[in-house]
């Protein structure tokens, strides 16, 4: 049966994938006409389902399978309708329509369940239009910084202009906040974006915690010279220092068990084949669930770099960009995702999620889990992305025995 | 005496270096109205030091002072005085100025030599203005590219077209090329440029030969992926690789005496902080005097580079982009500036040239030899470019000794 639904959304999201704002490429950004038809898609496959839709002040889709009896609370499955630009098919919808198919499940059955179950398709998780990200999530959170209305897309057009034009009003946002005793939980289907469960050969995993990230930028000043006249032993090459740091960054999260560390930017100036760069800069994203070993780590890459500055009579700046805590998904919602994929066969797997998800803003508000499905070869935010339709009927059938598990305390 | 003529030389580098095409900093690019004008500033300098003064088809401003017998061959000492964009005052004009005062140094005392002293101030060294460079000097050696005329600058007129708003006629440039026959060789006296005579504590050097210099640029492609996702293990990380290349071409260039390696430029894609970078591309600039050293070093260079791609699974590209062979001063020239050299009371050195210099062209037709002068901390094309008035006057006095043992064979 479940195989059934599962191919159900492996065409919806095929079909979805069509509706972009580009020819020839699946980009479909927060509150534009082409997130309004994706909307609209899904908005009439929830009806089909026996759900009450409605789209709030800022453009998330919502749709209600009632409870079987009244002032019962709410149980939320959700995940986001925007993309990155030359997305894949799978990053955001796939948990959208997963949430859809367990619904249609139960309506199948004709079953309802002690709490309703809402299906949230958010219209902002990842931030290409406007620079910032979870609008969407935000919104139901009750967390939205008022500044990021003001917020600019690359035609001037600002997030509250946006969101009116979607049909939307940005003076309602603050009622469309949940509160935490409406709430049950939230669980967030995605894929894994990695290859662990790939490499573990299963459909599914648990996620542990969003993970924390640190983000800076390291500058390096030596001196400019002539690359035909300055000895070696004479250069204060930017460079050759930053080269050092890219390694003893990478040799420092090498040596500690799930630490990502990232230069993915590097510039230097001025940045002539034959001057000795006189500056160099370069980007660190450095993730763990763990916050202690996040925040030694970046210990350890400024020790390294302050030696690496000192041997090679180099400068030293450093500039804070961004730092969140890790968020670890809740202990009993997780005991429900493990029973539920016991119950569905599968060996359990349990690993942190090194992207951020809307997951970590609900968690601000109710009990928040995760459940990482398998993808090819751990590509993401590209065309390749690719999950198979065996996996997604795992998916929905480990959905399935959740809700189940959650009716049945 | 060479206390008076050196203060003179001082004087006029600061009058030429207030001869700018930009307001603040000087910037002279070859064929300018700026450029005209330091022309008319040297020419009134050369008459006055009874020398007869023409300029060539190119913009090459040639004084001459008379052999003291007919039928002579000619002596050249030349220099350049374009300059690169917000220069210094003595990366050109100083080997036309001491050029000049060792005519002046003459003419003071009535004396005239068995061969024409020519100062020869070239047009376009720096090659600024047109992205090439050397076509003063190419002029003379009957070695100019034909395709150099349609050459265009940033306004999108030609090579061909700022001669001729300049004055000369590119059509006649075949008529100002040297014969062998009719001349004794070439001097250029420069700023070292580096710091190996500061080092030394002493005032001029003699110039070994102009360094052979291979460019290169080497694409390192990996695997783009999720900063957050990817684990360390299965990273194929094109700017790690790149930074073990960087660090690899400092060591080689280390372990060889005279040997330059740079990396002045690298870009890598696609260039975001959460994203694994997929490619990188460096620079190298490889520079020795001696080609076996060199090309022995490049293929040290692509051997660990190859071993370093092996071992990340990385894949590497290489791009020719120029190779120089070394150009060696002539024995001949080089004998008679290290008498001239002891005869002034310093203690002889002999360094390469590490930037290619117009007496590398120059040595393609005729003896060719260099001095150099000693330059603060080796600071060159920077407004910081210093020299000293007592440097200036051994150059002098060098230079004069020079010619008397040229004309005592």
């Amino acid at each position: 049966m479940d195989e059934q639904f599962a191919a159900t959304v492996m065409a919806r999201a095929e079909m979805l994938g069509a509706i972009s704002e580009e020819d020839g490429r699946l980009t479909r950004r927060s509150l534009t006409p082409a997130l309004r038809r994706a909307n609209e898609a899904v908005a009439g496959w929830m009806r089909a389902a026996h759900m009450t839709v409605y789209e709030d002040s800022v453009g998330n889709l919502i749709g209600t399978y009632p409870a079987n009896r009244s002032a019962a609370k709410s149980f939320v499955i959700g995940s986001h309708l925007d993309t990155v630009r030359d997305a894949g098919k799978y990053d955001g919808p796939l948990g959208v329509l997963v949430g859809l198919a367990a619904v249609e499940r139960l309506a199948a059955a004709g079953r309802r369940l002690p709490f309703a179950v809402e299906v949230v398709a958010f219209c902002d998780e990842e931030g290409l239009r406007f620079g910032t990200s979870f609008l969407g999530s935000r919104t139901l959170a009750g967390n939205v910084d008022p500044a990021t209305l003001a917020l600019t897309d690359e035609a001037g057009v600002s997030v509250a202009e946006a969101i009116r034009a979607f049909g939307g009003d940005p003076d309602l946002i603050a009622q469309d906040a949940r509160r935490s005793d409406e709430l049950l939980g939230y669980l967030e289907v995605h894929i894994e974006q990695g290859p662990r469960l790939q490499e573990r050969n299963l459909p599914v995993g648990i996620v542990t915690a969003i993970t924390g990230i640190t983000r800076l930028q390291l500058g390096i000043t030596g001196m400019a010279g002539h690359a035909g006249t300055v000895p070696m032993a004479l250069r204060r090459d930017a460079l050759a220092g930053a080269a050092e740091l890219v390694l003893a960054i990478e040799a420092i999260a090498r040596r500690s068990d799930g630490l990502v560390a990232t230069v993915g930017q590097i510039t230097v100036m001025p940045g002539a084949s034959n001057v000795i760069p006189g500056t160099a800069m370069i980007s660190l994203d450095l993730r763990h669930q763990d916050d202690s070993v996040r925040r030694q780590a970046v210990n350890e890459v400024m020790q390294q770099a302050k030696m690496i500055a000192a041997e090679r009579n180099l400068d030293l700046t450093l500039q804070p960009i961004a730092e969140h805590a890790a968020v670890p998904m809740a202990e009993g919602m997780r005991a429900k995702l493990a029973a539920a994929i016991g119950d569905s066969g599968y060996e359990l797997v349990s690993l942190p999620s090194g992207a951020g998800h809307d997951a970590a803003v609900l968690a601000e508000i109710t009990p928040a889990a995760m459940l990482f499905v398998r993808c090819k070869d751990g590509i993401s935010h590209n065309p390749a992305e690719a999950v198979t339709a065996a996996d997604v009927a795992a998916a929905i059938a480990v959905v399935s025995r959740f809700l189940d598990k959650l009716a049945t305390p």
